[in-house]
């Protein structure tokens, strides 16, 4: 007979379990540390987690997460708001704000087009962009920042494609050599996108 | 100004960032798993931890995390109460069930022995094993379990020690080169303690 962790223990393993990126045994280390350190940090994980799926949802212009709506940069005056940057998922939104380079509003598309994964463009939030544009004629600039996968780049493309026949000004975030990188280090795909797309100084 | 997450995000992601080997990116990575995913399988975490920090405590008897008190290993009519094993932590206990070949009763520490960082016997569960001992004369043997680590070492010595006018047998696990592994890639004090502890064949 195998060794069972009491029912709650083992509840408690299986749902950290859950989490990407967190196996069996860290799962484990996770539900031991919390039965053997201060509950209070756990307690206050618990309401975190409760509180966050209660009060978290989308805004319904840009489809970032957000608790009021719409979200604080839609509302917010101090944003351009003839520019849309269009990214995968809320996590490029805070990665683009750490730049502090672009004050434009954002449309977060929650996935990208992957036909290999069955996920088409009525799975992302396409359709709430062109319902958007129809709404905002003040948009001047979309531009396409998802990652530069094979799938992020299909889905770059495909928008550009139906924004064509609006003449709204279409980019893509530029793609090349890391900053601090070494070319010798490069992969073979960035480096010529990098040869490519060179400028002059 | 540097981008700010939501409130209900924040409190999210600084509350996973207190879990052992989770960093900030780590955090912000399962936060966000959780808003985008099964809001279920949050909720189901957030209910087992609340579920464990209210069920789970010490058996009074071998202070075993367990639900019940005393624990089933404590209670068990099918295992040999004559001996005892010392572990560390509950996760030794699972370790040790693991290989099937003990059937005897356990004692967790709930720490070592470590004047380094001020942990003194009486921060470990020592005094719950000697009430244990004295209500409990038939034990025979003892097996310390407690890591190889200095302080795990020096810990299995200072009970050793304590145990010696008692009478009872007092074993130490065997440590030596692990199944499997090379001799070559063996650190120099396991292939020694190895060495030292040659046995007939």
């Amino acid at each position: 007979m195998a060794y069972r962790y009491t029912p709650a223990i083992a509840r408690l393993i299986s749902a950290f379990a859950k989490l990407p990126g967190i196996g069996q045994k860290s799962a484990q280390r996770l539900a031991f540390h919390i039965l053997d350190e201060k509950k209070e940090d756990a307690l206050a994980l618990a309401d975190a987690i409760r509180e966050a799926c209660s009060s978290i949802h989308l805004c319904s212009v840009c489809c970032n997460f957000t608790e009021d709506d719409p979200c604080d940069i839609c509302t917010s005056s101090a944003r351009d708001n003839t520019r849309i940057c269009i990214v995968e998922n809320p996590r490029d939104v805070a990665a683009m704000e750490r730049i502090h380079d672009y004050r434009g509003l954002y449309h977060v598309l929650h996935g990208v087009i992957s036909p290999m994964h069955n996920v088409g463009p009525e799975d992302v939030k396409l359709k709430e962009l062109f319902i958007r544009l129809r709404e905002h004629d003040e948009v001047e600039e979309i531009i396409l920042a998802t990652n530069s996968t094979i799938e992020g780049e299909a889905t770059a493309l495909y928008i550009a494609r139906l924004l064509k026949p609006s003449g709204i000004r279409t980019t893509r975030i530029a793609h090349g050599i890391p900053m601090g990188a070494a070319l010798e280090y490069a992969d073979d795909v960035t480096l010529s996108r990098a040869f490519q797309n060179r400028q002059e100084i």
